[in-house]
């Protein structure tokens, strides 16, 4: 997606340890026509999906997920995440642990949102580890839907969450995927590229 | 703004002591046509005031600040909310204070989205004491900006909230207003009648 990789390219700030930051257009200062093109790129990619849900995690996939969401004209679900929970009785609960933050949260959603047969489109803003692309995805099978897609604004290719996650036979789309962040430099995968397994 | 009022009427769930559920279409699960429909109205009531930037905080503002944002065709910040910080070099913080949740949170800002001169927006979901919408007031008014009005999707009217901004200068608009919520029904404050303050 053009207008994407002209963002990480011109705004995009390497920080140590392959971190990469985009605060000025897509997790804290969002792009809002950005998050409307990134919309309707997912719906084109997963045309003939039969959709009836997108589900996001607080808080940066909410605007890419919400953009989904309405140009599928389906709802839009957004999985909270918190330290602990006492009361869980009417929700799904999966633990997802973040390596950037070497925390575990605990991601919820409220049973009533999720009926059996839904198929459901995960949408996120990152993926690395694929750790919170997995919870989500194991609430929708917990609720007796399915994984219709998972479709990632930035995917960093060179962590495993991709891999995984095709391993385990879910649809990944990432709109811009980086090779390698390293000494400063953004790298991209090729569209035609095969990254070392 | 009728869409909005019949979603309330038929999907808001009145519980006790003041608080209404509306996980359904606003804060858990959300209608994104619904978002889209409250960005133009925002858009319509803030005609001329010459918004540069739109303001929320995560996570419940953002669909309906991505929204307003498209339409008026600038950027949304997103406030973020932390329990305590160590690092606030380049951040402004405000301390917000939770009725609901009974616990005061750091609202941060990175100082470099919010520029001297800049009119700010600020949109949010819920309008109840008003702690939130000043934490954001207080923080575009560090940076040397001016708060061009404050945009709520539901108001508790019967809390101090709007009144104490109005006192402050500040122009509120809600979507919808509520009078009270005593013994599970939801009563709406007419658009000509004038609350005890």
């Amino acid at each position: 997606m053009e207008l994407l990789r002209r963002k990480v390219i011109d705004e995009g700030i390497v920080l140590g340890q392959g971190v990469l930051k985009v605060d000025s257009f897509l997790n804290h200062q969002m792009d809002p026509v950005l998050m409307r093109e990134i919309g309707r790129e997912f719906t084109r990619r997963f045309n003939g999906e039969e959709i009836t849900k997108v589900l996001t995690i607080e808080s940066s996939g909410i605007a890419p997920g919400i953009m989904t969401a309405l140009e599928l004209d389906v709802p839009l679900i957004f999985a909270r995440k918190q330290k602990s929970l006492t009361l869980t009785e009417d929700i799904y609960v999966e633990k997802v642990y973040s390596f950037t933050k070497k925390e575990t949260n605990e991601i919820t959603v409220s049973k009533k949102f999720i009926a059996p047969g839904e198929r459901v489109l995960i949408v996120d803003d990152f993926l690395a580890n694929g750790e919170a692309a997995f919870g989500l995805a194991r609430i929708v099978e917990q609720a007796g839907g399915s994984v219709a897609g998972i479709g990632i604004v930035i995917e960093k290719s060179f962590q495993p969450g991709h891999r995984l996650l095709q391993e385990a036979g879910y649809r990944v789309e990432s709109l811009v995927r980086i090779a390698s962040l390293t000494e400063g430099q953004i790298a991209f995968v090729e569209d035609d590229e095969v990254l070392p397994g």
